[in-house]
């Protein structure tokens, strides 16, 4: 017989960085010390959420967390719930020993988030600590549950979000950058090697750079002349 | 002090027809008659999901106690979980009384699915019918819980999916179509009118349309070549 079930829910965050040569994923160190199992990986921010909390406020308050801020970017963009996510036992006891919460099955709702790089990290819990992680790594790291497929999927999300309003991008980078630093984003983003010339001309149809009258500084090359997004009237 | 909370999960079906004319979505009708109160109204197909079953599964299933069919295209495209969801205690009431679950608060997925208008519908739950309704009386009928936004949401993505993938637009035309009846739909999804011309030379472009020998039939006004898609060689 089939019966209606009440799995417990979550919120993860694939939070995207820039260092200007990289695309960066946020990631929570999680260690736990076990009379029966020792765990050393890592995982995306996350949390179950709380009892009046809409999920789009459960995700803000991780990013907060970690964060300090209040106003990061988010965007939801799929809901996980395959049964099978939390099959590892090791998972599982983690869950339970950290929430005092005994699960079973965890459906979770991914969103994706921009934050600056240089941003201070103040995670609250101080058994955690977030860091940045080349999205290129994601492979070799150990990461809980299904995090690796909802970073695959939040990568699809920022490729997808990029196309239909680039202005998003705007958020990774410092407030003004230079057009090499605009394309190296992009080329990191989508997985290509822009021509420098083409980019140039397409970032000029889309006329969305404000010149500045300043140049880069302490570069060993001819400073580069620095831009600015160019906020739209509406 | 904030509790992690466990609401239900359920899945919500938004599944959009075509008559040639109108886009339609398919709503279940609410009955219920109770000492206190009567409902009379509609809703989104839906179910809670079982034990052992994805999201995904649950979507499916919901599709083929409705039409019998197993291979309903399906694609999730949003997670609703204000709290303020199932605030009207109605709601919540038909939800004991049909679910034999007390239920709070409920979190919702929902699912955008593509159905053939001629489809029959069987729908396992003889206490329930489906019927089309035309996307834009939606605004006037009346729908249980936030299912009026879940369809403004399905219709926003709708029109996306036919822009990165337009040929998903034919599975609610009949296999053997005209240009004009392509036209009609693409510009009801859109709430357009386009030029008779322009389209044509779009349509062309995209190079997805394989002309039948075949021409409509029982019309008043010169019959038109009937199409079929082009399914592209992989």
């Amino acid at each position: 017989m089939n019966l209606i079930y009440n799995p417990h829910l979550s919120v993860d965050c694939v939070v995207f960085g820039f260092d200007g040569e990289q695309l960066k994923v946020l990631l929570i160190e999680r260690h736990l010390d076990h009379p029966t199992d020792q765990i050393n990986d890592k995982k995306l921010p996350g949390s179950m959420i709380y009892e009046k909390e809409s999920l789009d406020a459960a995700a803000a308050r991780v990013l907060n967390d970690i964060s300090g801020m209040k106003n990061v970017f988010l965007s939801q963009f799929h809901t996980f719930g395959n049964p099978q996510r939390t099959s590892n036992p090791r998972d599982l006891m983690w869950l339970e020993l950290t929430t005092h919460v005994k699960v079973d099955r965890i459906v979770t709702v991914g969103y994706m988030a921009l934050m600056r790089i240089n941003r201070k990290l103040t995670h609250n819990n101080t058994d955690e600590s977030a860091n940045w992680y080349d999205i290129n790594d994601i492979d070799s790291l150990s990461l809980a549950f299904d995090h690796k497929d909802i970073v695959i999927s939040g990568l699809e999300h920022i490729r997808h979000c990029s196309t239909v309003e680039p202005h998003l991008l705007f958020q990774l980078l410092p407030r003004k950058f230079t057009i090499t630093q605009l394309r190296k984003l992009y080329d990191v983003i989508y997985g290509v090697k822009s021509d420098v010339r083409n980019f140039q001309k397409k970032i000029k149809q889309m006329d969305c750079l404000e010149e500045t009258e300043e140049f880069e500084e302490g570069v060993s090359h001819r400073a580069a002349r620095l831009f600015k997004f160019k906020k739209k009237e509406i």
